[in-house]
């Protein structure tokens, strides 16, 4: 029992896609990492444990941000007049070359951990770069604030500045070193496999990291289908295979361990099929998708055919660390997709966005995103005394109102796994 | 010689569309209200004034929204699951409805000039409600802010609930004691006739209104083709006349006086060569444009017709007061619309946006939103140490990292009309 604690206040969260469960002034009970369940009422047999009242406060589940790049962190809101490629040429490439400096990296990662905390995202997807002691440092740096990671040293070896490039040997040998040192060393931060996207690694290199991914048992992460050009050159390099798709499946690396594809805007049909029956998950980008010009992805359609969705700031392409921004992108760009669709794909509405972004992309780290029982219990406590100033509003419209008009100011605790997180070090 | 001080700093501005003027570590000599000049180096003659030092900060023009509803900002960030039409009937009317209780329109307009003020919008065009004394008293608190505002009485006698509508005669009563109370009471704070829009005035209203507009040389604002079953319903009620825009038109609403047209987003070609003859403004308005559903106005082609173009926060449809988050979602619906016209319409630049959130809305102010000689001195002082931690960034860099990744806490003195502004009391 002696892990056992209360925590009471305003809960907002979503089971079904869609769906708000609300415990106004209602009481959470956790069990080491875990929720044991909510009530509205506390049951007698709970009436001596710990409760922690955060009185008028919201309490939602912590925000789960599935695709995002660390080491553009310093690039965050610059050359997005730019798209994809030169964008990649100008900014991304040079600010990425710099991470074979461990100090830099220290410098700038610690500042992406502790801006994470404090936007309260408590678990992400992250690539680092093709320097593997850099991100090991990014797996410590995540371990040491308590937040949750799957963090992926970066693998390209054609088309990119030389300075960005790595042997296939080498992409693989060292990549296989942070696996073995780091598949277990932590138990909220883990490897994952991650290949930039088809345009910088040859198949060669795609099929050694698919074998790497069923050896050592560990996940995917890449980009699919973000931009129409990138698409032609992926046809171009690959012109026997059948889609861009179809590049990944091929070398073992969608969907046969659990892998995430980003932006995934221009899928074609066969492709959907091909994630839909590997349940590959798409992290949704809104906020990218539009900074560089790439466009607006259907993921209304890609519901309905059923594929594990979640959501991503993809920063720097994203402007945004904050999730709730990302929610706000997301339902802007689904209302112009209804419009294009001839009012087809409806609009995604606020319910349906909390769920993507916690229990939508929390899937991918197990039971995460949640306050179900057994959920591991991440949270953020919110305070919006700040915002609701003029009338009375129901938990679900203070929801509403500190995704579209809150910020970090707002957000005055975080818990993941069942502790509660301090604010990281800067170093 | 007396009124006349210098303020230096990394000074950012736009004379002309796209292009920027930087003056890093410059001068801007300040006459009274005006600017004599900008310098790189300081002219010997100047060299008695007071120089007030910004040393690393950036200086850019004053933010200018051409468009809002200070009634709505209770609303913020609410009911955005909503389109227009039921948007309107389910949060918009019932809040303005408030506003016949002069001490909830104190503590609620109180509260939006100050958010104004954090956000660096020294300039507005702002809808109030039909209620003469609140409109009356929001003029007085903008003008005891020293914020620079044209405050609108809103005008409707149809189709809207009972309880926000006049007679026609109650609604040109009350109006024309507004102008002849307000129309000169103050130098920056002025009246401007704002029929809400076509739906909710009759003909004869309408025509009231112009002949008012005439009589008093006071400009307009209003709303035009913003959402497609709006237009429809305008088609319904007004069958003889072409389009929505010659509604206005022969009414003596369209640009007879300077006039603001707010959306703009499904104009005719008839309409847009009407507004240009008539030297029309479009607030531009891409946040309610999207949470709204109603659609992406086709602001590069409206530019190259040779339109005053300027934009807007429209809160409450739009959920945010920044103008800087204003401008970063322009930046994203020019992209969007720039792959719907086969890359025919290019998105719009961070500089060209610059100027339409300064200069191009500020025309409409007189010499307002740019740092040229003879121009009213709007200024935000803008530190943003907090943001560029990592590398060194050019002004320009600079600027776009704080439009796209600042906030309210970056703003850290705000000047109008050669006047510093203290924090405005909220009541």
């Amino acid at each position: 029992m002696q892990d056992e604690y209360i925590v009471k206040g305003n809960i907002i969260f979503t089971k079904e896609l869609g769906k708000y469960e609300i415990f106004e002034n209602g009481y959470i009970v956790i069990d080491g990492k875990f929720v044991k369940s909510v009530y509205k009422e506390l049951p007698k047999k709970f009436s001596k444990l710990k409760i922690l009242d955060y009185g008028h406060a919201l309490i939602i589940p912590g925000f789960i941000d599935i695709h995002s790049h660390a080491p553009q962190f310093p690039n965050l809101g610059l050359g997005l007049d730019k798209e994809l490629m030169p964008w990649l040429d100008s900014y991304t490439f040079p600010e990425e070359k710099k991470y074979s400096d461990i100090d830099y990296a220290k410098k700038v990662y610690s500042a992406f951990v502790k801006s994470l905390w404090k936007y309260g995202t408590t678990r992400s997807c992250v690539f680092a770069t093709i320097h593997k002691n850099s991100t090991k440092l990014l797996m410590d740096l995540f371990a040491e604030a308590g937040l949750g990671a799957y963090v992926g040293k970066v693998n390209m070896n054609r088309n990119a500045p030389e300075y960005l490039l790595e042997s296939a040997e080498e992409s693989i040998h060292n990549t296989k070193e942070l696996l073995d040192e780091y598949g277990k060393k932590y138990e909220l931060v883990k490897p994952i496999i991650t290949p930039r996207f088809v345009p910088t690694c040859s198949f060669e290199l795609l099929k050694s990291l698919g074998e790497l991914s069923k050896k050592y048992n560990v996940p995917v992460q890449s980009h699919l289908s973000e931009n129409l050009s990138e698409i032609s050159f992926v046809k171009k390099l690959h012109p026997k295979l059948k889609n861009y798709a179809s590049v990944y499946n091929e070398a073992g690396l969608l969907g046969d361990l659990p892998t995430i594809m980003a932006h995934c805007i221009w899928l074609e049909e066969e492709e959907i099929e091909l994630m839909v029956k590997k349940e590959a998950f798409i992290a949704h980008c809104p906020n990218s998708n539009n900074n560089l010009s790439s466009g607006i992805a259907p993921i209304r359609k890609l519901m309905k055919k059923g594929l594990n969705i979640g959501l991503g700031t993809d920063i720097s392409g994203g402007h945004s660390v904050s999730m709730a921004n990302v929610i706000a992108s997301c339902a802007q760009v689904s209302k112009l997709k209804w419009l294009e669709s001839n009012k087809s794909d409806k609009p995604l509405t606020t319910a349906e966005l909390l769920y993507l972004a916690t229990k939508g992309g929390g899937k991918f780290f197990g039971k995460v995103g949640s306050f179900e029982e057994g959920y591991e219990f991440d949270a953020l406590i919110i305070d919006d005394s700040s915002l609701s100033i003029f009338k009375p509003l129901s938990v679900e419209e203070r929801l509403e109102k500190f995704i579209y008009t809150g910020d970090d100011r707002n957000i005055k605790e975080i818990y993941v796994a069942g502790k509660k997180i301090e604010e990281p070090k800067q170093y």
